[in-house]
């Protein structure tokens, strides 16, 4: 498959370590507001197993997602742009071909 | 098995539903704030993971934990002393019988 086979040059993998970093960085500092924001709002027994489903959900969730392999990259980038965790913009070194990939498979 | 074999009167029941309910209701209220303590003091992402990991086993250990059958009451009631959720007087109106084995179970 293309996508898969595609080479990745030294200052690509840069601007790629970087944006995976940034968009990891964001979500967890993202995630951790709102789990802690959930646990202050715990009143009852039903609330606190909620949290426990949030964060199984999310453990596996991000678990799965941050993979750094880089036949997985385009891919990962494009889920990171979808949900908002990374501007397209911050891809900016990648080749035109792998941009325009990453913007269409983020727009699916 | 003589334990579970026990029978209880009326009176036994409903002092046994109070101090299952307060019980209950302690070790709840007690995890609740504890959860919200370790939410609160979440500083990056190993501590959040671990949280998960405490809910996951609290939520197993409470689910075992509280089961209000006749034939079980003996060594769930031993539990909660053993574990100071409940105080033994708070079991009075039970048959000494009862009061004993619990006591001896609870020092296991």
């Amino acid at each position: 498959m293309q996508v898969i086979d595609t080479e990745w040059s030294k200052i690509e993998q840069e601007v790629a370590k970087e944006a995976f970093d940034r968009a990891y960085k964001r979500e967890i500092k993202s995630l951790m507001a709102l789990v802690q924001e959930k646990a202050g709002a715990i009143a009852q027994l039903d609330d606190m197993w909620s949290l426990h489903d949030f964060l199984s959900a999310k453990r596996h969730d991000i678990d799965g997602k941050y993979d750094y392999r880089y036949s997985f990259l385009i891919f990962v980038f494009a889920r990171l742009v979808k949900e908002e965790w990374l501007d397209i913009n911050e891809l900016q070194g990648l080749t035109k071909e792998k941009l325009a990939k990453i913007l269409a498979l983020s727009r699916m």
